[in-house]
């Protein structure tokens, strides 16, 4: 790309795939194309795949159909560390690959910080720092257990986890349940508001919840995710209906079994949260994309996910390797006061919702959030409509009103990738590079493909290990 | 129209506009087109309109600028005969223009007796009919008392109403609680379940919803309405999302003002009704067009409504008067065991809300409705873009996401409906023609165009006394 671009008055350079100029153009921005191809696989790679193409399409199968007949309920609530395979009172989960606290962005640091506080393992910001440093904290990416956590996603021992359930295979998910909009832990910000906020949770909403969801037999969440796609919400940035839906069914079990004072309490809080459903529903779809972990020869993508450094994916046929790149900047609203320079590279598990057909795979059916990067309704639709070239399935039981209850696009497919250059796309917030302060905006970003090319190349060897590169 | 057509094979006969075809088509049903318009006004009086376009467009602009400023707040409840202007112990105020007992079709005859049943006017069915044949009872249409009833509409004295105020004008309309599914009074079901429920609903829910509105000080109906636009409802046939965000706001405080047990029920009784939200809707509609009344010149309809006999208009510019038409029978999905034969013409207030620009008019957001009869999503947008052909205004707080967040089409104009025969669109319930069974299906139905005509024509002779018919 020539410097001389930038002399030139735009608003917005694409580099790659030329739609996403469309949608820039149609809100009436102006959009220079520039003509640039993602990086490619080596031909004799991508002949590997014409080759066992039966094997990887059956494998593929199996692999969507594990996916589509997950039924995701919320079934208890309880103790990470009573709970998640592996946790430790010296352990904390976090968001994305692994990663050591060296290279931990701003944000991840603030929340690990904040999670020592809130252990009481710390007194002050500067002891939670030292022993975040000192090597007697081990961190351990939520998705190695069955976790998942939005923007930094930090778990730690004594944090309430809500346990999603599938029922069809018996496989169980873990997320701490959403703190809501302002300073938060998850954002990277770690004052005594931060930790109060977390106390309460802990102490009155994780009771009064795990007695509601115990009376009720527990919630379905396949339903509730279900009918949220038919009310404007794609289950990642927009929540609203879901959230509303949770609310209605599980407030006449609260008021039954909480105190007066705690049952209104926790209503409001719910109410003041239209994020509120965004952990259940990445626990839903944790729990659904992990029963098709380590399907051989399978190229279906079962984990895409961001520790605010590097972009991270796994797939079902590659077993628990993660292939990584940069994490990007995502292209946002920025709330007043801050810009693109202030945004953290993207953060967070939350990319569980696109890999499994909902979020930006699910964009038409939200529309307004296609408004956050000044976008129109039909650029929704053009985006979700790009996501079925590269997965596997449509969704039977996700399905978009304004495509005529189409399933959603489901199943990333390495091999669809890597043939099509489309790189998948992701709805996000955007956390302030540094730790202890928070959210700065919200919008869309395009996964790395690096990362896609990288796993399918492994796929290829390990469908025929006699292959060279050319 | 020749009986030769009916012999052939096919699904649908379009009788006049063609693009109503174009869905049954695009949904695969087999169509044909008979070619006929509806009935026109004779070229004199439409060229009245053209003499007096100036004066017509500026009383509908000051009538729509009226409804879009309207801000219905749900302020209170009460009961009717407290409340509604000119109500007596001996009315009933019924669904649609003005009827009298032996011309009510069986449904409506059906809410009376259960109304009379239910005010312990008459201690068995033979009784209530004898009472309401009597010409003790006076009948009276909810609109002419500030009032719109879903169906039936049946307002009896000692009935609990909502209070939707608009605070821009200090006006008031009233409406009753929406009492759920099954057998239901206005649907014209009168068993002693259907008085049970009533009862419970004036002794529980009434007490429970005044009190917790009272604490709020007050629910902003227009921001629900707004946000429910964009979570795919219509707030006619679909109010889900409607619903689901009035039972966030009111849970807390109805668990702040009841006893457990009470709030329990009251929760769980309107989070089993989807519906719960339409009769507020409808108050809203009423109270919003109820402010552009008696505008001189105006062509803006302010009430369309039915009585299960006939269909009725009024105008702004046209007074008090009622224009009447035969009440059509919608195309619906029936309910398993029930076909067209079984429907009574079309019945209720709540084509209010299509006056007010929602419903059938806003059916872009809510798409799911026209699969009721056999639809596709684009259909739901075809329906809306038509219905700006005939209306005043766009929307500046009701807005359609997958039109880009369009404002819907509303102020429905005599002169241009007169103009392009285009019949308003209408989304709608469909009870059994005899009274005592109740709901058997839901779908949409096209206003007959006379009414429409009838008013148009009497507003050419009061904007022109001398006009003469050629």
């Amino acid at each position: 790309m020539s410097t001389e671009l930038f002399d030139r008055p735009l608003s917005v350079v694409n580099v790659g795939i030329p739609w996403f100029c469309d949608g820039i153009r149609a809100a009436g921005a102006e959009a220079i194309q520039v003509d640039w191809r993602p990086p490619a696989l080596p031909p004799n790679v991508m002949a590997a795949f014409a080759r066992h193409a039966e094997r990887i399409t059956a494998a593929n199968q199996e692999a969507v159909s594990r996916i589509l007949s997950a039924r995701p309920r919320l079934v208890t609530l309880g103790r990470a560390l009573d709970l998640i395979p592996g946790m430790t009172p010296d352990t904390i989960l976090h968001a994305g690959p692994p990663i050591a606290w060296p290279r931990m962005c701003g944000p991840m640091q603030g929340a690990v910080m904040g999670a020592l506080l809130y252990e009481r393992r710390a007194g002050t910001v500067e002891e939670a720092r030292d022993l975040a440093a000192s090597g007697a904290i081990r961190f351990s990416p939520c998705h190695d257990h069955a976790s998942v956590g939005p923007m930094a996603g930090i778990i730690s021992a004594s944090m309430p986890v809500f346990v999603v359930r599938n029922d069809e295979v018996g496989a169980q998910a873990f997320c701490t349940m959403n703190e809501g909009l302002g300073k938060v832990l998850r954002y990277g910000a770690y004052s005594p508001e931060v930790i109060q906020r977390l106390d309460w949770m802990a102490d009155l909403l994780f009771p009064v919840l795990a007695e509601a969801v115990k009376a009720l037999g527990g919630i379905d969440l396949r339903a509730i995710i279900a009918q949220a796609l038919h009310m404007g919400d794609e289950v990642h940035n927009r929540n609203r209906a879901a959230t509303s839906l949770f609310l209605r069914i599980l407030a006449p079990a609260i008021v039954e079994t909480a105190a007066r004072d705690a049952a209104a309490e926790v209503l409001r809080f719910i109410d003041g949260n239209d994020h509120f459903f965004l952990n259940l529903s990445m626990a839903s779809c944790k729990v659904s994309l992990d029963s098709a972990r380590g399907i051989p020869s399978s190229s279906v993508v079962v984990a895409m996910a961001r520790n605010g450094t590097e972009f991270g994916v796994q797939a079902s046929g590659t077993g628990s390797a993660w292939f990584t790149a940069p994490a990007p900047v995502p292209d946002a609203l920025f709330f007043p006061g801050f810009s693109k320079a202030d945004a953290n590279p993207d953060i967070g598990d939350s990319a569980i919702t696109e890999t499994a057909g909902l979020g930006g795979f699910a964009i038409a059916a939200a529309p307004a959030i296609v408004q956050f990067v000044g976008g129109a309704a039909r650029d929704a639709v053009g985006y979700t409509l790009a996501m079925y070239e590269i997965t596997a399935a449509e969704h039977t039981a996700y399905r978009i009103p304004g495509l005529d209850f189409r399933g959603t696009p489901v199943g990333i497919d390495l091999v669809k990738v890597a043939r099509t250059g489309l790189q998948p796309f992701i709805d996000t917030g955007v956390a302030h590079r540094e730790p202890g302060i928070g959210q700065v905006g919200a919008g869309v970003v395009r996964a790395p493909i690096e990362p896609f090319l990288a796993a399918a190349r492994a796929l290829a060897f390990a469908l025929e290990p006699t292959l060279k590169e050319s």
